[in-house]
């Protein structure tokens, strides 16, 4: 039997291993795998969408071993293992064909489609404990842990803006406040997302392509598809419509937006803004992170990133936070810096 | 004779030992000693206003030694080495009587008090050189070369804002945006400036003391001077009115403050804001460095940090950049981001 002081030190190991995962639409996931003396033998974590979530990562870091052996084992997650078969096969199966003997997990996974590994693995004949401090596994992952209880979409907002808050000068002028590192650093988010939001104003200003592509200038394999929000009537020929993968959305509600993407089972939305679109989701606490890349540059007119006019005193200000679990949250760009922030946690802390 | 490749060397030595030194209205200055084979024996700099100067913090790394061994040793300083009684004495006088054979600088002081140290170190039998590449050496202390330039105050401007670029929110309410370790390190600021420069509106809207505070709430031994700019009419009784060491200027004319700081002998000038005065500062091209604190509160309207009514497109944006000689211009301060900017130098490059 496993003591609990080492299943607890697994834990800790497990959520390090998570943080070394990619950030977006998918939970960050650690597991490690204890031998019959709470001697951590594998480490694994979610490197992100489409690769072996963190279970299998460790499973594949053990050596071969027989079904008396692996029935000493104990892996210790720090989420449910998953009972699906998304893009990766479910990891509650894999785990009892191991012959894994014990599995120790932090957080339930009762919100997604993926719920229900812990009730298999006991049909299986797999001991299953909770731990009872899951605090630091749901932080690390609050922001997913709410929109998958909301049924919606992971949002990103982005912001690109000078020193003092401007996304663009009074004429409307905006290429470029921030350095081709920043560009190029967001067109890797727009890769990794399934949309993309902008507002009529951003259109019609820019024509933006809105695709994703490599600091080469090439395109990168997924691009994203294109909503626009907003009443304004567009032109023809827009650059974004190089194929059917956009619409536009005549409203500034976002609950339409996100109603809509739902409908087409995208999982993560990159709001770019400009200013009414952004704001209308940070106004809404949608925000799940931001990344806010920021010129030292001060313009000194045109339009601020945020504006949200029900806001009269400082009580009411949005908070948030560079994201805790990631060393590089704030980090340089060339000469502007990047800072990649998330709401601050809501649940009433547990002790741990 | 010392090869110019160790001269180059040296130089270069001495200006990473200069970047050492405190941050404010002093220069950042570095020195080291060769002997007579051209190896460094010794390097100093000048930790800041009151301390001694690099080529005396060199010197007393020197061992004992006559006036034949000395004769065989060559300083190689950043910047021509002072003439003048300051609060510490001329480094000229104390290289002349240490009887250093060979002096080597980068930067000529034409500008202030102190110039004429190569003549008087030549007057004393020294020999005396200057390296060809001295744009290094300048741009460590572009601010301070140009404000001795203008016959003016070094200028600091502090802001403290959320992430998009507010101070305050539509009613008026600041306390607080930033963090506890935000305002320590802005206290610690106000402890280093001549002079704390605010306007009307703060001074009206908050009463501030504007005292410098240690984290512990007492007070530093050195307390600013404190202008208070614009012209409304000031309450009885304010709280910074602690003692006569302080006057209106009624003006938003940032030549008048100037001029007025200069006539009381004035070195280094805080300017704290509001937005009208740190604006107008800006807008005058008068910002030697900024602080800017910020953080990851999202307010969505109130004032903006800076506005400059004259500018209409992004080609009259100021640029600035994260201080290239301080590896934490951009660092943490608590939940907060500190960065420390300097304008762009603006003098063409030369080749080093």
């Amino acid at each position: 039997m496993i003591e609990t002081t080492d299943l607890d030190q697994a834990l800790r190991t497990a959520l390090e291993a998570a943080t070394r995962g990619a950030r977006g639409a998918n939970p960050l996931v650690g597991a490690c795998v204890l031998d019959g003396a709470g001697r951590v033998i594998a480490t694994g974590f979610h490197l992100g969408a489409g690769n072996p979530h963190a279970e299998i990562d460790a499973l594949r870091r053990l050596g071969r071993m027989d079904r008396d052996q692996a029935a000493e084992l104990t892996m210790v997650v720090t989420l449910e293992p998953c009972n699906h078969t998304g893009r990766t096969g479910p990891c509650a199966q894999a785990i009892a064909n191991a012959g894994i003997g014990h599995v120790h997990y932090a957080m339930s996974d009762d919100t997604s489609a993926a719920s229900g590994g812990a009730q298999f693995l006991r049909s299986r004949g797999v001991q299953v404990t909770q731990s009872e401090n899951n605090q630091p596994a749901w932080e690390l992952n609050h922001r997913w842990f709410r929109a998958k209880a909301e049924n919606r979409p992971f949002i990103t907002v982005k912001t690109a803006q000078s020193l003092d808050g401007r996304i663009n000068a009074p004429d409307g002028s905006s290429q470029w406040i921030t350095s081709d590192a920043s560009r190029n650093h967001s067109h890797g988010l727009r890769a990794r997302v399934d949309a993309i939001v902008v507002g009529t104003n951003t259109v019609i200003a820019d024509d933006p392509r809105l695709t994703a592509r490599t600091a080469a200038g090439g395109l990168h394999e997924h691009q994203p598809y294109r909503f626009v929000m907003g009443h304004r009537e567009l032109p023809e020929n827009l650059a974004l419509a190089y194929d059917n993968n956009w619409e536009q959305l005549r409203t500034h509600e976002v609950s339409v937006l996100i109603e809509r993407a739902t409908e087409l089972g995208f999982n993560h939305l990159l709001i770019e803004g400009g200013s009414i679109i952004a704001s209308a989701f940070i106004e809404a606490d949608l925000a799940d992170e931001i990344y806010c890349y920021q010129a030292p540059v001060i313009i000194g007119a045109g339009s601020t990133s945020v504006n949200i006019a029900s806001v009269t005193t400082l009580s009411q200000a949005r908070h948030f936070r560079l994201d805790a679990h990631q060393s590089d949250a704030l980090t340089r760009l060339d000469a502007d810096v990047m800072m990649h922030l998330e709401p601050l946690p809501q649940r009433v802390a547990q002790t741990f």
